[in-house]
């Protein structure tokens, strides 16, 4: 088995840290990441730098990463302002994210899901036709801070739309990190009713469930799996909680677990130490601090 | 569904916790258990005072306990002079430890794997003559910190050794936090084809697999877990680790899954909190942190 291990830590990891990070350490966290095996990398959002000023030297950030045959950059997007920033950058592949709920989506972006799915299809079309990969996010698709639960059906219907809208791949956030694996069963099974594309999981560790929940994902078929080195990036909804799963961790249950991600374990915690210096705050992740063990499965070693 | 949850923060969470906590400390958080629902919680370990000096007033915190025909408590016992202990401070079950290799029984327990399991047979024989239930825990079953893996049939010959000596149930521990839930399938597909006793496990969040590791169990048929309130507890052997699995993100997760615990989300989290006070430093538990969803968002106030 094996799956794609999506690094965010340079975009939803920083994006949502109170520190400010510079061009020069976000450049130096990456090439560690890509040294550690990572070869798709959310690297940036080209969102206004008055909402999001941790993002606002995206253009510095993508001038200045190492370009490979191998490794792909992602850029989130949010309008086709963002776009035009993104595709003159060199970006590889957009990201767009579509909230679940209504409430969520005019506090985040600033407008109706209805709008939100008319501008991911100008934003689908125009990336696509300048050859960039288009992924549909869906926003707080296990649960909304404002709206509480979030119905399945709603989800897969947003789903749709996003594939209807030329998407080539969709991802399934829990934004606010309230979902167990039985929620991402239920999502996965809603949304091969409507689509066969690749489906990609975003968690956050917020309540725990994050690690559960990335390994049932795996087991459901899910190719790819967003996670940030360090576990940074916190949660804008519940201050004082922890970010994305990491990185690091994941690399480890996933490996005891069989599950190939082409990832070397010791160089993600060397990456997530590399930030978490810059950040002046312990990151969440949790191999760092217990350390490796034993090189893989009981009976061979991986 | 539905599992048990032991309350292990009393005996393993403050073991390990430097803070040494006032025995009526350790009773108002016993109290505060139970008002979330709690009905079984290690209480205490009748070890030797200078060894664990967090356990040295055993027989005060079990004179102090409330006791009820609902609650039982558990004393954890190493040799037969802590059965003595245990027995005059009336127990209602006794845990017992054998650990899964040599290196580590010995740096432990101060003895082989046979002596141990002797010794196990020994304090079973007298207890259950006594009338209590006796639990036998295999530790280090998911790995050891010295001998690094350890094979799965020797965790089936030890569990098949104790179910011979007289336990009345079997509990799998993941000291040091390695497993993963692949792990904790094979483990308990072994542990069937030597016995069909109730299956208990005890799983530290370490690397973040904890909580995972816990619903596999379930899924795989355990009838009780471990969990202490807060997450306290960290691990000895990785100063810097986190501790048992937390009693509050357990109940978010089992409570999300549909499988009955018989506890109160929002009293473990006061539980948690009285001994967070104690203890001086912020808890590992999220579920304190991120509040309860639905039940409380971030904007309405839990």
């Amino acid at each position: 088995m094996a799956v794609e291990i999506v690094e965010v830590g340079p975009r939803d990891g920083l994006q949502n840290e109170s520190a400010l990070v510079s061009t020069a350490a976000k450049i130096a966290y990456i090439e560690a990441l890509i040294a550690a095996g990572a070869r798709r990398i959310e690297a940036t959002s080209f969102v206004h730098p008055k909402r999001v000023p941790q993002m606002a030297d995206a253009e510095a950030v993508m001038a200045g990463v190492p370009r490979r045959d191998d490794v792909r950059y992602i850029g989130l997007v949010v309008n086709e302002r963002g776009l035009d920033r993104a595709l003159a950058a060199g970006v590889d592949e957009v990201n767009v994210v579509v909230v679940a709920t209504e409430t969520f989506s005019e506090r985040n972006q600033g407008m109706s899901v209805a709008d939100a799915l008319r501008s991911f299809g100008a934003i689908s079309g125009r990336a696509r036709a300048a050859g960039l990969r288009v992924t549909a996010t869906i926003g707080a698709a296990f649960g909304c801070p404002f709206e509480g639960e979030v119905n399945p059906q709603r989800v897969a219907g947003l789903v749709k739309s996003c594939v209807d809208a030329g998407a080539d791949e969709i991802a399934l956030a829990d934004t606010i990190g309230v979902g167990v694996p039985a929620d991402v069963a239920r999502l996965i099974a809603v949304s091969r009713e409507v689509t066969d594309l690749p489906l990609r999981f975003h968690f956050h560790n917020t309540r725990n469930t994050g690690y559960a929940n990335a390994l049932a994902a795996v087991e459901g078929g899910a190719t790819a799996l967003d996670a940030s080195a360090g576990g940074i990036g916190g949660c804008p909804f519940a201050p004082a909680a922890t970010g994305n799963i990491a990185t690091e961790d994941l690399t480890y249950a996933l490996r005891r677990s069989g599950v190939a991600s082409g990832l070397e374990l010791s160089g993600v915690i060397r990456a997530a130490a590399l930030i978490e210096k810059e950040l002046g705050a312990e990151v969440p992740a949790l191999l760092g601090r217990a350390g490796d063990f034993p090189g893989g499965s009981p009976e061979t070693g991986v």
